[in-house]
């Protein structure tokens, strides 16, 4: 369903892009796995494999002999050929024959999610290329396999909301299960416990996923929860996500715990909490299918900076689809690591995070992540965001 | 704990290959990891990452700000600089300080496993190094890299054996659960399901781990468990592996069912059988450290042909690690796709699988895969070997 799906898009992408022929060329992909690889193929792959796609139409797949059946019977390949001893006659006689004007390959200075080919592979591949006159067609992949991975389909989208919607239920769960006293490592088991009893997978690494932070002075993020426990007048943030049919969730809550004598949270906290509703919600608004991620981005930041607040160290927003950080475009300011990702336009169907942060000095970290979908002329949450603290009594 | 032992190891094999510094560079390590990564962090990495290990003895890690501190608590790094907006200058005055005369790269035309870095990759390595005129000290790791893979340390053989200790175990068990009229997906479910239980992960991917061939015309191998039923008269085939603290098994059986009046295998089916026991045994004991995979490929090869039966279209064995097909050494023919990899000398430690194949017509494949260790002299069975048919009555 997924290949046929995405096998279908990508024709019309090369269309789109006017590129002649794409080619996702990988070997034991379970040690290397290209990641555009669940749109192309059910199984991992052996030896040398390529999947060739064409501006018209048509398309070729040559794998290993003990693959072929397996690729067959995804039912998108107009042939798929079986080798023994190498990939290298088969290949070369099938590009000679098509001799493109354009070969895309999928690397990419700027976009992980579009560099899934080695470069021991590209060695490969520019060889048999040179081999047969063709090596000077080569251009990267990188907008066809970030508009694959972006333009998310109906089934797509239906898997997102699903995971968003786990995700949602488990918080609602935790916040009933905290207690002061409870340490960071107690509250992430529960949340792995109930992901588990749904037979769902976590969006990332299990070290950090649920990442629990309690209280000041914490790593902030990316770090495993802690024996450090759960004290009142303390802020408690986590980052979670789970993944549903092959698609992640990614979310993050803040949570209050309440001192005996109150029944609020205090000026600060609260004052930190609503400049993150404000950032979030004020970013939302501001997005549209057309505009650039690096203004987007500016407008949360400033939210938070005019409150007197540092800026927070990372990207506004990202996307999510089968990685947790999903697509080439991003909502973030104009830092080396980001390369071009923040100029690119924002497109219909594209779900992205907004996950502003701060620090209320003494009390922990304020951050809410939300979900959001591109339309056709704005955007809209597909999480239900957070606009209250969440008290722990 | 793998991390101190494979840094050790690391700085040992830099003075072995008389190399200075060795160079691993990922980003977003959940969606293009390099499989050498477990030997070097614990976690994921989000942002460029550098982990930078050199001749003398020192290290260095570069990576994200959020990413900082889980890195150092794996205590194995002299220093580890933590980032905000980008890799670019922390790693160039790292690299210009150290001034190496070499600087090995993760990338390989003929080992995917020394193969993790992407081309996108490689091309800002290449630009960062320009930078400060280093380019022309790169060379590949490839021999770092598979040094690493492929010298066993003890922990990661006592996680080998635990691996096939299951594994046989399983196989136990199934043999008493098969019954004539089963479909191959019923015995697949059952191992999966016992796996599941034992709380273990399977060595490959779900879809074809166990693979379960019953009867003449299946796929062969890396095919999916279909509704076939298993028929009297008929020879069995698995190929089947669990993963044990990321440590793989891998390793087949060959099974036949006893028509009713039957009380042992018909002749054609015994000779099948004993071929298979005889090429693995004669390819073990033509294993040695130092000795060249082709040659014990040959030996096996010969067993099989000589006998009468077409030679298998695959390596006779592969090494076996953190992934079922592991490092670069493969006991093999000169085939195009193998590259080099029948050509590199055994060592001390190594972990090979031999699995020699043949058919019998209107019977099935016979095949046995067993796990060799490469001692300081010869091989020895870390398996039991398989030396009878199971019968399934």
């Amino acid at each position: 369903m997924l290949i046929k799906e995405k096998s279908a898009q990508a024709k019309e992408i090369l269309k789109e892009l006017h590129i002649d022929t794409w080619i996702t060329f990988v070997r034991e992909s379970q040690i290397n796995g290209d990641p555009i690889l669940p749109f192309l193929a059910e199984a991992d792959l052996t030896w040398h494999s390529a999947f060739i796609i064409n501006r018209d139409g048509s398309s070729q797949a040559i794998v290993g002999l003990y693959d072929q059946k397996t690729v067959e019977d995804t039912g998108v390949w107009d042939n798929v050929i079986g080798f023994v001893e190498g990939i290298g006659e088969p290949f070369k006689n099938y590009i000679k024959q098509l001799n493109p004007a354009t070969i895309a390959l999928n690397y990419s200075v700027g976009s992980e999610i579009c560099d899934g080919l080695t470069h021991g592979m590209y060695l490969t591949m520019m060889e048999l290329l040179s081999e047969i006159g063709l090596a000077d067609r080569v251009v990267s992949a990188e907008k066809i396999v970030s508009a694959l991975h972006e333009r998310k389909s109906p089934s797509e989208l239906a898997n997102l909301r699903l995971a968003i919607r786990h995700t949602e239920e488990i918080f609602d769960m935790v916040a009933r299960f905290i207690k002061p006293g409870m340490t960071e490592r107690e509250i992430a088991d529960f949340m792995k416990t109930e992901t588990k009893r749904r037979g769902l997978d976590l969006a990332w690494e299990p070290m950090v996923c649920p990442a629990v932070f309690s209280g000041p002075e914490t790593a902030g993020a990316h770090y495993n929860p802690t024996g450090k426990k759960v004290e009142r007048g303390h802020i408690l943030n986590m980052d979670f996500g789970v993944r549903v049919n092959g698609y992640c969730s990614d979310m993050q809550r803040t949570f209050y715990i309440l001192k005996e004598d109150e029944t609020k949270a205090p000026p600060d906290v609260q004052k930190g909490f609503d400049t993150i509703v404000t950032a979030i919600e004020e970013a939302r608004q501001a997005m549209f299918p057309g505009g650039e991620g690096i203004a987007i981005d500016a407008v949360a930041r400033e939210a938070v900076l005019k409150n007197g607040y540092e800026e927070f160290p990372h990207a506004l927003g990202h996307q999510v689809g089968r990685f947790s950080h999903d697509g080439t475009a991003i909502l973030g300011p104009a830092w080396e690591k980001y390369a071009e990702k923040p100029f690119r336009k924002l497109e219909e169907n594209m779900v992205f995070t907004l996950e502003p942060r701060l620090t209320v000095k003494g009390r922990g970290t304020a951050t809410i992540e939300e979900m959001v979908l591109i339309t056709d002329k704005d955007a809209q949450f597909l999480s239900h965001p957070q606009t209250e603290l969440i008290y722990i009594l």
